[in-house]
């Protein structure tokens, strides 16, 4: 009992932050709105509660430098890594080099003919271009809700989903573009680029095209969870849809009807494993 | 005691299978030889045993098509997938391009400047570069084992692990490179590059530091797992190194005495938990 007691009042101090209007603890400081159809569905099981998610994002990071044993070590977010370009909209991938060029501190050499002269690669500030896919993490009441939902993400093709410590599911799916587009020139504070503005355009493409792989791949998720596990909704035929179609308003109108009913719920002695 | 046996005679035939001079189950045939340290230290121990290893590699993919309800998909292994180029061994990046084109069934245009006229990406077989790190799956004799394993893992930065059905711990990192090289132009069967040969010497500096990154990952791992999980060599100075340094016979040699060993420790008491 004083297992699922700690659960709900960690299940109850999510929810509450969720609903509150406070930016959350990631760069954006709000739930991606993709995110947002799955995230109710789960939150909604008296034995789960999302902890994190990303809906799925282009990204254009600028490497910084950091120690590592004594050796300088390129990548992460070290010392003076930057986010050059971040978006989860795929209505604004295209044109994301024009919109940076017009933004940036740095000047730009885009002629797709720079290499460094010093091929070393410890030294060298690369420009990183990425498709990173949806993951959602997912806290349980316990080791069978958590295998029950990582054996669902399995069968839907999230094959990189693994439970961790305190029966927190990670569910991920291996959809990804990782390319080094240049680097920094520190001495003039110029990003030269290895890749033509026409290779860009091809990286944009399937940036594209892996943002819809990507939504069939959590409407896929979103509709074998709801069978699977939450199952217990007497209206079946209100299929929710991935694209949210309510305003913020209707939303939070929603969430605290929700709330309430989830209250109820939890304090049900049928919830109780 | 059922459950302890059963486990038990799954690691004797996943160890007689290893020491066996048949192929194994991947393309490769053999398991890659920079993870037999680790395989050799984890199977050391008697609640755990490796099922499937990677130790890192570079891969030249060319994309096949296949049918994604009623549309055409491109990506994954489908028909016409193919590998133009893979390897594990760091001596052997530098140059698979030479290699490849002197080998290649298909005929070659490297200009840098090839973009497909066709922009839908669906019906585009994409040549496609990538560096994956080292791997590990891990079958363990119970919950509490693999939560121990999963922790050591989590722990040096492998911050992809998880803990999947079965008690089977997969060890992930994410160091990766996942880039468009070019596309097949089918009518004239060439691999149009839209990357100049340069640019792929850059790719191919970053996976040298890539595969020296993963290394030393896994050395950390070797050393943390040794320090954690196995612990209970008398020898505490014989420091395995993560290059093996003994010849095939002397592995088959030293693999059969401990081999008895272990047959010796799993029949004795003080391993039952």
């Amino acid at each position: 009992m004083a297992a699922q007691n700690a659960f709900e009042q960690k299940k109850r101090a999510i929810l509450n932050e969720i609903d509150s209007t406070q930016p959350d603890l990631s760069p954006k400081g709000t739930i991606d709105e993709l995110c947002l159809p799955i995230i109710d569905l789960i939150n909604a099981s008296a034995d789960m509660v999302t902890t994190s998610s990303c809906s799925g994002r282009v990204s254009v990071f600028l490497e910084g430098t950091k120690s590592y044993n004594g050796e300088v070590k390129i990548g992460g977010k070290g010392q003076g890594g930057k986010w050059l370009y971040v978006t989860h909209d795929r209505e604004k991938v295209i044109g994301w080099l024009d919109e940076l060029k017009s933004k940036s501190e740095f000047s730009f050499e885009l002629s797709g003919k720079e290499i460094p002269t010093e091929k070393v690669t410890g030294s060298i500030r690369y420009i990183l271009y990425k498709y990173e896919p949806f993951i959602l993490h997912v806290k349980c009441r316990d080791f069978q809700a958590a295998s029950k939902l990582y054996n669902t993400a399995m069968s839907c093709g999230f094959r990189e989903s693994g439970i961790g410590s305190n029966n927190l599911v990670a569910i991920r799916i291996n959809i990804k573009l990782d390319v080094p587009l240049g680097y920094l020139d520190e001495t003039s504070g110029t990003l030269k680029f290895f890749v033509t503005p026409e290779y860009v355009s091809v990286l944009d493409s399937l940036s594209l095209s892996k943002f819809d792989e990507n939504t069939r791949k959590m409407q896929a998720l979103y509709d074998r969870i709801e069978k699977e596990l939450i199952n217990c909704a007497p209206d079946v035929n209100s299929k929710v849809n991935i694209m949210p179609i309510e305003t913020k308003e209707e939303r939070r109108e929603r969430k605290k009807r929700e709330g309430m009913e989830r209250q109820r719920q939890l304090k049900s002695p049928q919830n109780v494993l």
